[in-house]
């Protein structure tokens, strides 16, 4: 009899693991794999001015190659619970479908893994065919990450494991399943460009100094040519201004100071620094020398990165096409994900479920997606270790 | 004996009259005006949402020509009064200079004033020369002056009352005693540009609209170029953007809608509503059809104003020379001021203290240029009647 990946899903559903809270969905993961023979390592990690958050690695296998199932349990918050046609951590099923808060974002996801991983031990007298299995679980990608999954692959790292390769069951598909496996994300840089000028009244403008206007000036220079035309694998990079604030409530004062903040999705033509010096070059040459400004680059732990197509990319999407009967799209666009940090420890790709009600009211995926999604993973881990 | 223009002021510094309280300063005016045979009119106007007001009107004589002293009795509240040298309301002379607020904006215009006509009329067996002689003194100059100055003037000339010139004594001088008469003032208009986009994720930029950029291209267009050159009265135009608020706190948020607030102070080559018509001109040309955007055009009854030289402005400022040995510029510079509203009844010119300690801590007056001040208005008045 193979596992049930709607059951494992709605169980996983039924955990109201609203992060930081772990909701009881690493006890059941615990459970479900220590069952099968895993090796479980549960483990909280902790910075000071930030919430407590659990983890979760499981292993079964000594050898290498060791395929890496990626992922989280926590979810985002339901809001507004009555406005949801079905509570959101209760798991029902309505006409094909099972909802619940993470039904795609990514209980869906780890559920059929989990039941693909099962379904190859049972096929396998309770061992993978080769090589290893693991589980990389964390309980905080929906907010700020900090205890989450760069902590986990440290700690990972820390204790000798190694990994060959990654799926993170991310929702990566658009439309339908099999339209998109995620290869690489672009990076995301933030920063501010401040104009300093000298605050007066209006009425005697050449006693002060306007910042607004050497402010325009450098935002219509630094955003008016492209960044790059971006490549083979990634989009151009882009440069979004997302605010300007004055601030100056008073209609008779010319401002002091004028900021505008502004956010770059970048792809491996640049890297941060390239970009901080692209941007600043432009506002230099825009000013010439007539305007006074500086930059305030916020850190980011972002980059850009991409798993280049291959033989491991080929296998994923020769599996999606095998069971949909659609050539997946090789992708990088988007925002980011923890494959970013996944990425330095081994190549990884996203493929999960259809993104479509992700952090929506009625959160929800069809029975036959987590169906299909099972046979695709066990396709992959088949063909893996073959 | 003359009449003691350090003494009238002294009294009236005593009255702490910080807009809207009377404060005793207009019943001491009362008094010695109707002292010196003035019919005395002291009205309160109101207006919902607002605080009543108290305006005062004085004549002595019947016939034409009626020379007006403009002027207002309240002032701006004096801040943290242990700040003081000596208290804002204590009239204190210390080192031959007179403390308080409101020395010389404007109780010591209106000292030298009384002090300046009543010396006429004891000269001159208590009446005018010729004519008339009126005092037009407000109690909200300093704030929202809907229930002040132009309230006033609609009655006045409800009650039949008619002005030839005008003398409002405002702090004109910005150095010393002499240095300018203002003859006009621009006008003030402010406006807000609002530019519509569509909010969206900053990584999909293609399904979003960022109204950041088509902001900075209509504000930088409408500031590039000068509004007009000035003329022989006016120095040039001028629009200031005082302030920019997307107000976007979301880091990875492109907003739906940025707004630019501007004030233009402008001269007699426009009209606001020329001036509407220009800035509109140049953000539909700059948008070239591809920027949604409006504007939102605030009522403004500061329009620009001048009394052009001829021989009042003339009597005026040879009055000036003869006492100070200066040759006063005919200025139209600064802020806005209550002569916006009487130069629709007659010829006004400003003139009046230096003033350089206007609404700061210790504002003070010497007691030489109260007495020059209004050796001053008495020569002006003699003239004017002669």
């Amino acid at each position: 009899m193979s596992a049930d990946p709607v059951a494992i899903t709605r169980d996983l559903l039924r955990c109201p693991s609203v992060t930081p809270a772990e909701g009881g969905a690493l006890a059941f993961l615990e459970k479900t794999l220590k069952a099968a023979d895993f090796t479980v390592h549960r483990m909280t990690f902790s910075e000071p001015g930030t919430d407590d958050v659990e983890n979760f690695y499981a292993r079964i296998g000594t050898e290498a190659p060791n395929l890496v199932f990626a992922g989280h349990t926590d979810v985002v918050p339901p809001g507004d619970e009555t406005a949801w046609r079905h509570a959101p951590f209760s798991g029902e099923i309505d006409k094909g479908e099972l909802y619940g808060r993470g039904a795609v974002d990514m209980k869906g996801g780890i559920g059929c893994a989990v039941a693909a991983v099962l379904d190859h031990l049972a096929a396998n007298g309770g061992k993978p065919k080769k090589g290893s299995i693991s589980f990389l679980i964390t309980g905080d990608e929906e907010s700020i990450a900090v205890n989450g999954t760069p902590k986990l692959l440290t700690w990972v790292a820390e204790h000798g494991e190694t990994f060959d390769h990654c799926i993170l069951g991310e929702p990566s598909n658009q439309d339908e399943l099999g339209d998109t496996i995620k290869i690489g994300r672009r990076g995301s840089l933030n920063g501010t460009l401040i104009v300093h000028g000298k605050q007066g009244h209006v009425a005697y403008p050449q006693r002060a100094d306007n910042p607004v206007r050497g402010l325009v000036k450098l935002v219509d220079a630094i955003q008016n040519e492209p960044l790059d035309a971006g490549n083979a694998n990634f989009q151009p990079s882009n440069l979004e201004f997302t605010s300007i604030d004055v601030g100056n409530k008073t209609v008779n004062l010319i401002p002091g100071e004028a900021r505008a903040r502004f956010n770059i999705r970048f792809n491996d033509c640049h890297t941060q620094e390239s970009l901080r010096t692209l941007i600043e070059g432009r506002a230099a040459k825009a000013s010439g020398g007539k305007i006074n400004f500086s930059f305030k680059w916020e850190p980011s732990n972002a980059n850009v990165f991409v798993t280049q197509p291959g033989p491991f990319t080929e296998l994923v999407a020769t599996a999606v096409a095998d069971v949909t009967g659609r050539k997946p799209e090789l992708s990088t666009t988007g925002g980011t994900s923890d494959a970013r940090f996944i990425t330095n420890y081994c190549p990884v790709v996203e493929f999960g479920l259809v993104g479509q009600t992700m952090h929506a009211v009625d959160e929800r995926v069809p029975l036959a997606d987590l169906r299909a999604l099972t046979t695709i993973y066990r396709k992959i881990i088949d063909r893996y270790f073959a």
